[in-house]
């Protein structure tokens, strides 16, 4: 008999969102083997462990310049430190440089991840059963599964619907909705992007229907060639209404797992959402770890703040990689039968077939064509069968991401004839 | 007006648990000049720059030994990774030798913390709203604070209280407990241990009533001069009843932010509890940073698994500062009026007083006295006024604890002329 009944945890465990991410990793796990067009991990093609060392050295050497004696700089890199974190005036600076935002450094919280930052917002936000949070769909899996860990529930947006009319409806059903989770800049998985008037009536409807927008802006330093970078929400946000998710995992170096959020919030006799944040965290994580910090905060110090500079081989890496799909499909499927997107920038296309994509037919695809990508279905919160794959371009080299794509054609190919002969 | 009000926030951030913490931290932060006797954090004495490198190192060095080749160290330490973590396998190998338990490593969820693994848990096990957790009083508060995140409630468990009779008042009250959190050795706040036969008898009752014991050993390694450390609920528990949680923090290097949950426990129609864990841990931080995880998997390299080993000098330092409090309590109260613990290990005595010790009090004693403790009452989940203090040895030198030992004697015996006036 086993030791408990996995009916007795927690209902996230028994949740699709969770174990879709499981499943996801599983089978990338199971496959070593095949090309991941899935996998939406950074290039490893520029890591190089010196930097390691010179970052830690970098920050241990600034936090000397500030005045620190040695024990204080041992004592800030090697002992539990500040709940907000450790580099949140490096964190400002960035935001001013590549990002034209403007905040107190206070109003931030160094995470750990992104992910962190998400749990810490909807957990602060979540505090009754009547709580809901939109989010535009299809969605990221990592807020799904922040929202299922708080127990709130996910209210989607499709692309097309008018925010307001969902916002009336959800309120007519009785339910407090309290932010929508957006990711304006080239967003996974759908790869596209709002437009600057978009962003300043999402804006205005945040004021007027008093809701925060959750704003998630982990590939907004990719834009694809021939396209520019757009102000996000948070620098066009002069209401406080939102709140910025940062993450350093595809800027930085994924294995410190720093991000952050930005919470400049006030909130009535507490002072600022970051320090309300912050008290969560001292509870979640209690604080993120100060060698890690060092080393994100070692990288903007290599970089002047800067990490449009610090990716700048990055950025060409990825606007190439995302040329060759678009470019790749056109060629490998010159009379149509499947379309895709041509997004401005980021890591993913989106490719939509006429038969329904499922894991059954990743699986296939793993084992018998040796590629792997991402069925759509694991964005959307329902059963209703997904006609589309998510590709994603950058952590594969281009020689790598030729193969995967003519490994995938023929899966396609052969798809097609068999969903014709239906 | 402000944009949040604190009351459509989540519970926990009006909860005493959280601002406990919070008040702690600020009022350490407002008086740095005091002598901290309050502070839980290791000593920093033998922290070393040049460390952090050599550990980096070892773990890559380590890792070739294995046979990864360039890109796969690289990769292995930058990208994300493992979900479960990437130095289970050392941490597996350091119990074992450590605390002669022996645990399969896919057991083993490495955390960001000791915070993380309780959390993971914690939210695991809570179900339904009729779930409990129980906890022995005076409760470590990062497990009252985690509770609070899962909206868990903490039932206390007096340390002179029958299990098996609050069990039956728990569940008469149609709740059901879940787990007990326990500590057993030289617990944080009362420094007190239990016996081998507490031990036994206390996974008796679990497996007898059906319920896990969460095991929490931060301070384990740390005995007091002429004591044996005793084998921990884990070594002994041969039912998979014990949850075990360890912590880098006191051992290994605070600012890594690494501990570990052992889960062991079989899930129906689910592999193991820690895979459970693993799932929520996907949508709680990803993973643990793999930077922190190889700075502590070297260091447990460079010390042959043993932390016993690796924390010799930091042993003998507590060992000693530990009797210093004790003996110059003696030396400064040598006729009574106050009573204090002589605990058997860990960092902690709890001071005895005939007034109650609240935070007002404290504030007096840093602002007039320059020394900080820590009010017992931040402990106990409840209004009812508490005569006792914390007293902490770990984060100073002799030379300050004699002068801090020296303040608070000044302190207590004005109160006690006050008290006795009243």
């Amino acid at each position: 008999m086993a030791d408990l009944e996995l009916t007795d945890l927690h209902a996230s465990l028994t949740d699709r969102a969770l174990n879709s991410m499981n499943f996801l990793n599983e089978i990338s796990h199971h496959y070593p083997d095949a090309i991941s067009l899935a996998a939406g991990r950074p290039t490893e093609e520029f890591f190089a462990l010196e930097d390691l060392h010179r970052y830690l050295d970098l920050f241990a050497e600034h936090l000397r310049d500030r005045g620190y004696d040695e024990p204080a700089v041992r004592r800030t890199i090697f002992q539990y430190g500040r709940t907000k974190g450790i580099i949140h005036d490096l964190v400002a600076r960035n935001l001013a440089v590549d990002e034209d935002i403007h905040v107190d450094p206070e109003a931030i919280v160094v995470t750990v991840g992104c992910q962190e930052a998400m749990v810490l917002t909807l957990r602060a936000l979540r505090s009754t059963p009547q709580d809901v949070l939109l989010a535009i769909s299809p969605t990221y899996v990592g807020i799904t599964g922040a929202a299922r860990l708080v127990d709130l529930p996910v209210v989607p947006v499709g692309e097309d619907d008018d925010l307001e009319a969902v916002l009336k409806a959800v309120r007519a059903d009785g339910l407090r909705p309290r932010a929508c989770y957006v990711m304006p800049d080239f967003a996974n998985p759908s790869g596209l992007s709002m437009d600057v008037a978009s962003r300043k009536h999402l804006l205005e409807i945040a004021a007027t229907e008093e809701i925060l927008l959750i704003e998630d802006n982990p590939y907004g330093l990719f834009p694809a060639t021939g396209h520019e970078r757009l102000p996000t929400l948070k620098a066009l946000d002069t209401e406080r209404r939102v709140v910025y998710l940062g993450s350093f995992a595809k800027t930085g170096l994924p294995g410190a797992r720093v991000g952050y959020v930005v919470a400049d919030q006030t909130v009535a006799g507490g002072g600022l959402f970051a320090d309300e944040l912050s008290k969560l965290k001292s509870m979640l994580t209690v604080n993120t770890a100060p060698v890690a910090q060092a080393v994100i905060g070692g990288k903007l110090l290599a970089n002047d703040f800067s990490l449009v500079a610090a990716n700048r081989r990055e950025r060409e890496r990825y606007a190439a990689n995302l040329r060759a799909i678009t470019d790749g499909l056109r060629t490998r499927f010159p009379d149509g039968g499947i379309s895709w997107t041509v997004p401005a920038g980021g890591f993913f296309v989106v490719v939509t077939v006429p038969f329904p994509v499922d894991d059954a037919l990743l699986e296939k695809s793993a084992h018998e064509y040796g590629v792997l990508w991402t069925p759509m279905s694991h964005f959307y919160d329902t059963d209703v069968p997904v006609h589309a794959l998510r590709l994603s371009c950058s952590a594969v080299t281009p020689a790598q991401l030729e193969a995967g794509l003519d490994r995938l054609a023929a899966l396609l190919t052969d798809e097609l004839v068999l969903s014709a002969g239906r």
